[in-house]
């Protein structure tokens, strides 16, 4: 009988889970569409059927979720732009009437950040920021070894620092938010801008990498939005270590390039040279269930 | 006899210093001028010299120092801008040369921050921002309790995050940096574009308290570059309080008032009508030598 955590992970179009030791192995992995449950409470149900039937002779110590604005204090998903859900979905409630142990909710940049910190090349770092760069941008910050949730529960949306006054509209409903230039759909915008013709962020990745002006052009651009707000980040957390996570972190050098240029230009002098930029070292798949799973092993073993 | 922590703050023009019992209350004050001194190793002497006199019967239990660009973790003045030093003064080794018991130093925003957590208006305060207004912009970042030191002990430095791509020319050799917008010295500057005249920060605050046009143009202006910077900073930490210490924060409704509607106008959703922003409770002149003196009953004790 071994110790397990689940970890589950709840995207805008899948849901994945599974149970996961605490040296970050997988024992078993589920996988649900979460656009097939509108009702989060069927949804709950389905999990947690599958969860309890796979659990075998192991011994399950917590529930570990990572979500889109879950809310770490109240075990809630609030106002989550990506699901269609009710405005404040109690999902601690739920999972706790199919689970009498811990269950732990947080945003799913949050999740990352403790994956990277418990499975990943962070173990030991004790000031970094992980960010993820998906249809969105997410953040998870660490100060002094902690995931920072601030007062209500909802610090770290990077995403959501206004880089441009009166810029590019945003999914929040204000203008000029980083992640309208900096994430997956911020670099179609941007090909578009450039060519008047619709790009996918892989496209705009290919182009690139067969040395294309525009496309290189697009990377450039996302690359100082995003070096200019991190190193504004810096000056407020002064980390160790900037992870970068998701689709658009896989373009290697044509991201990191000049993301490193852009944040060590506007870094102020007592932390030019200090900071590393790094790939996650998480699996991409994996890394969301072994995020949420690490909740539980980091915050309550 | 009592216990008492040394409290000592070192400005570009004056240090000042005291003895402090845990509870706040004075029991000595001393005052010497920075600049008489251009040989840090001869001020340490100086004001030891006058603590040790001024001890009386008292148990002194630490030294508490604030200074700018003070280093929390190795105990150094580093770079100081304000004044004229070596690079690197090791400041906690001079200072156990005459006491041998903990030295920590901090930088003057940080001292602040615990002052008013120790002894201010941020008891049982867990999350907070405090936001100094001298003659730059300086910040002390609280979560969870602690104040924000980051790797490598330089974190909070909320001044120095660019505001606006190519701006006014900051001290610190960029451009744009939010001191030189929200700052006694920044009101002058505005000032100074509006009118083309010379007007200190007070002449300043006297003309927008009559009215006059210019006066309060250079308060909105100065509020709005502020508010859109907490905005952010709220983003990345999520506070329950900012509070805006110095003298440009006893400007009243003339500073908070649009400092208050540009943050919230600016705020993500989820943290608007959350968010106190309050002038510090600490009085000016004591706060620097409580701040510093706090340092000791809170990291120590």
């Amino acid at each position: 009988m071994k110790k397990v955590s689940a970890g589950i992970d709840i995207g805008g179009t899948n849901t994945v889970f599974g149970w996961v030791e605490s040296n970050g192995n997988f024992l078993w992995r589920g996988k649900i569409k979460t656009t097939d449950y509108n009702d989060p409470k069927k949804l709950v149900k389905e999990v947690s059927q599958q969860l309890l039937e796979n659990l075998v002779e192991n011994e399950a110590v917590g529930i570990g979720i990572g979500a889109p604005n879950g809310n770490y204090y109240n075990g809630t998903v609030e106002f989550a732009p990506n699901l269609d859900w009710p405005d404040c979905v109690p999902l601690k409630e739920y999972f706790n009437n199919y689970f009498d142990m811990p269950v732990i909710v947080t945003n799913d940049a949050n999740a990352t950040a403790l994956g990277e910190m418990v499975y990943g090349s962070a173990k030991g770092v004790k000031n970094f920021i992980m960010v993820t760069l998906g249809t969105g941008l997410g953040s998870g910050i660490v100060i002094n070894g902690q995931v920072v949730y601030g007062h209500d529960g909802f610090a770290g949306e990077l995403g959501h620092v206004i880089v441009e006054e009166g810029g590019r509209p945003c999914g929040c409903g204000r203008r000029g938010c980083l992640e309208t230039y900096a994430s997956a759909t911020a670099i179609s915008t941007t090909a578009k801008e450039l060519t008047s013709k619709e790009y996918t962020s892989s496209q705009v990745y290919d182009a690139a990498n067969k040395g294309e002006k525009w496309a290189l052009e697009a990377f450039d651009f996302t690359a100082k939005k995003l070096g200019m707000a991190l190193a504004n980040a810096v000056a407020i957390t002064s980390p160790r270590c900037i992870y970068l996570f998701g689709g658009l972190a896989q373009s290697g050098d044509l991201l990191f390039k000049p993301t490193k240029q852009y944040l060590e230009e506007n870094l102020l002098s007592i932390y030019k040279n200090k900071i590393q930029l790094l790939p996650s070292s998480l699996d991409g798949s994996d890394a969301a269930i072994l995020g949420a799973s690490a909740l539980v092993w980091k915050e309550i073993i």
